[in-house]
């Protein structure tokens, strides 16, 4: 038993990635254009975007989508401002009704900054050059900020989304990690889990990570998101963080290291354009 | 300890969908165009899809690109056959030289019987409608011919290629299997390997897989292709030919069924066009 978990916070390695990105956008006059709809997550996430895009001294412009609009408009908007010359990068809404999926092809691959456009999916399935979304990105930055080895180490992830697990796994797999993906027709989930050196949960579960699913060595990167009693939680429970060697909380983990992320690519697709 | 694995050979697999496919496939004028260099193992495979379309009742065009032939002038290649309403379906050579990698992306994707153009990769990763590769595709046939349950079982793959290990794991993910990817830096191989309850070699490397790697009631599929001394090889060592519950062979096993695949993916063209 361990003294208690070293704590994985978002905020250091932030600050570590915010004076590159800060001196690398001065002067671009980037411009982070959000599309989306009149969605009360979606805004609240945009909003604090545009805040962080003040802060790094760029522009932010938040599209928002008639509800109901036809695919095709959708589209035709995603392709007019990622063809808008004054736009440096472009993300779009997720998760996004399914029927405006084919919309996302029409993002620009050179702005498409949270790794959307089916191009883009492919180039980071062949391990090809391109943008990497956002969140299991983050997830790499933090493990690699705290000193952490990925290539050799069993990774568990626990979640198969588009949005964490299944990039998340290709991604840490061309780390040299050897990965497990877990989900909800998993057996023996904590059996497999306690395996894990770098135990990744993407479920929005609140505490359906418990002790008995982590070993004394492991690393546990928590990036699930439940709301409880109106109180952002995470899926790692507090008994993990009395027992294991290192955890990423909820809130103030991975969430603040998606975002400086996000701008990270923004400045990568300066670099492009 | 059993009394012998039990084969699942890829005969009776292919007999099994070859009534399916030559009844779909007659009358239909389908025409399988196959794309490459002039390269021994290519030139071997493709006489031998040649042979297998005279069986199945339809045509085979074999279009060999000089040597050293410009990128453009090979996507140029892929875009006329491709466009060529007589062309049914398309294959190109795998693998392939990486700097002729973009060309893959002329491929029409209803024609893109193995999954290369990127759009087609970005499918099977987020699960939509589409081709699948035909190696990968083939291991969950052989499964489900003989009976195997995929859903809730352990899937352990070893290698993590373009090929075989990464279409793989998406794909058993989709079944509901749960999937560790291993590699060359892979720590602790055998005793990973031991956990499976469906063991995939994908290495070209003989002898690899011994029974220190495999429990009793696992079933192993051979994806591994390597030649010994003028004899064609598999991963699999035959000491665990004696110990486990199920064994698919090589040669012999998913050879012929991955070839089975390809065309009734021509026979799903067939009915796109």
């Amino acid at each position: 038993m361990s003294d208690g978990a070293k704590l994985f916070f978002g905020k250091p390695c932030v600050e570590a990635m915010n004076q590159r990105i800060s001196s690398g956008l001065q002067g671009k006059n980037a411009l982070l254009c959000t599309i989306g709809f009149d969605d009360g997550k979606w805004n609240q996430y945009t909003e604090s975007l545009s805040k962080s895009a003040d802060k790094y001294g760029c522009q932010c412009r938040r599209v928002v989508a008639p509800s109901g609009v036809l695919v095709k408009d959708f589209s035709e908007l995603i392709a007019e401002n990622s063809a808008d010359p004054n736009v440096t990068g472009v993300i779009v809404q997720q998760p996004l009704p399914k029927v405006y999926g084919e919309a996302l092809s029409r993002i620009d691959v050179k702005k498409d900054l949270d790794c959307l456009n089916p191009l883009s999916v492919a180039a980071m399935y062949n391990g090809d050059e391109g943008f990497r979304p956002a969140t299991p990105s983050a997830v790499i930055a933090l493990l690699k900020f705290y000193g952490e080895e990925i290539s050799g180490k069993r990774a568990v992830i626990v979640g198969r989304g588009n949005a964490v697990g299944k990039p998340l796994a290709l991604m840490l797999l061309a780390e040299n990690a050897t990965v497990t993906v877990c989900h909800t027709k998993t057996r023996n989930l904590p059996e497999i889990c306690r395996s894990a050196d770098i135990l990744v949960s993407a479920c929005g579960v609140s505490g359906l990570i418990t002790p008995e699913f982590v070993n004394e060595n492991a690393v546990v990167i928590d990036v699930g998101l439940s709301f409880v009693e109106g109180k952002s939680r995470g899926d790692v429970s507090d008994e993990v963080y009395k027992m294991c060697r290192a955890v990423s909380p909820v809130p103030g983990g991975i969430g603040p290291v998606t975002r400086a992320v996000l701008f990270e690519n923004l400045l990568k697709a300066t670099k492009l354009q």
